[in-house]
């Protein structure tokens, strides 16, 4: 049988009862380590868990399932990820290659980022599409996000905007050379992620200038209302409501970051429920 | 300290480790009763905690919430919810209210139906607003709903549709007078709902026949695929993917049920997920 097993979001002990029974009677037990990151770090959790982890990568899950699922179809392996099993689309292919060898799969569902941010006190029914923002670099800026959080807007909903993670990336250098070296992880912070979207509200606004159709009513400026999130289901979670601007001065700490531009119209539930946040941080 | 703890989706070790050893050391549990059902019922969490659980109704968390946190200053107090603690607006609300009072509070999220129904391989993030489909009855037919299912389309994205759930539901006798009698709990089937989308299907297409502005190219029709959930994350999780029509002779069994209209243009490896509950069924 191979399992694909949720840990949530925080601490070793956020794993369930059945993930953790099932465990520890594995063969072999793969950590998928680049979709995210867990708050704990790996060391931790092999001694929650009393077992020795084998660090899984995107190269190794992309290029050599067929290890992972080695001796599946006779023995347990288990496979962990951060949050829910069916967060990336990595973890349905892997799937669907057990399912043509002719292996078992169970799954074991836990937390993900995209429910436990009703921690916020936004209504989980009022979020439309998720978007990703993207780290930018000097060539690379891509914007088309920005229309996905206008749509949102348009139709009353909040929109989660799931921070960028740079883990394992080759160095140009390396490329040319064919030599593997790495860059240091980068997880994008609230901060970073503000400042990208000041850039392309002030282009917009120049656009509009120009002629471009104005969507005013629906857009965002630096005055916008934000939510930042730090370390979501965490004992040191954190959580900051303030406008666009300030956003991009927050130091939220340690990664993993989100953040959700809500709708203009909350309902007085929501609006008492931020504003806890907002006092704490001003 | 106020507890609010999820307990997953299907069975009793779906609660996680750090909800577990919570819940040994508390004074007092309640078990949220009214939003969702827990598919292996009561006894078997109290057998599984060891502990006796009280019941809390719609009656007693919206009128009786100073009841539940009475000592919560002092003692630890646990409120169980099916799935994950943000899932319901009344869970924030009582999370305000201890906050009134001075009494700290801690969440423990897990799995809810909002993360899970990516179990269908259709990708969260591909997904728009989060409807819900309530049971009609002969002088109350509400289908504001399909005009969010049309808007999610448009924009190429999944509607998860949750299904309404009628628990102690005072019957119309009994409100005359003023006597406490309630109507079975009824929870509706993805057959159910697929005929009244069926119902309002015709009702459209009679109006565009009759001069209303068409939408033709993002509405349902009888032959649109749909998928049909049933008690995601338990054992006996059943997942039927066809057609509109053909939902509505489907039988997935017992509760809880929950439906997906997903957008017209399928990512190839969503469609090849798809593909095997399509296949099991027919």
């Amino acid at each position: 049988m191979f399992y694909i097993i949720g840990l949530g979001l925080g601490d070793p002990d956020d794993i369930t009862v059945k993930g953790l029974n099932i465990i520890k009677q594995c063969e072999r037990i793969y950590l998928e380590s680049y979709t995210s990151i867990l708050s704990c770090g790996q060391e931790k959790l092999e001694e929650y868990y009393g077992r020795k982890l084998i660090l899984a990568d995107r190269e190794m899950v992309e290029q050599r399932a067929d290890e992972i699922l080695d001796g599946a179809d006779t023995q347990s392996i288990a496979f962990l990820v951060v949050g829910d099993p069916f967060g990336a689309t990595t973890h349905t292919d892997l799937m669907l290659r057990a399912k043509e060898k002719g292996i078992h799969t169970s799954i074991v569902h836990n937390a993900s980022i995209m429910n436990a941010i009703g921690c916020c006190g936004l209504q989980l029914y009022h979020f439309g599409e998720t978007i990703s923002i993207p780290y930018w670099d000097d060539s690379w800026k891509p914007d088309s996000f920005y229309d996905k959080i206008v749509a949102n807007l348009k139709h009353g909903l909040h929109t989660l905007c799931l921070l960028d993670i740079k883990v394992k990336e080759p160095t140009l250098e390396s490329l040319m050379k064919k030599k593997r070296e790495y860059m240091p992880p980068r997880f994008m912070s609230v901060s970073e992620a503000a400042g990208q979207l000041l850039e392309i509200v002030a282009n917009r606004q120049a656009g509009e200038a120009d002629g471009i159709e104005s969507q005013k009513e629906h857009s965002l400026n630096e005055n916008s209302l934000i939510v930042g999130l730090a370390r979501v289901g965490h004992e040191t979670q954190q959580i900051v409501a303030c406008s666009l601007i300030e956003m991009k001065d927050k130091d939220l700490g340690p990664p993993l970051h989100s953040l959700i531009i809500p709708n203009g119209n909350l309902h007085p539930l929501e609006k008492e429920f931020l504003q806890q946040f907002a006092e704490l941080d001003q």
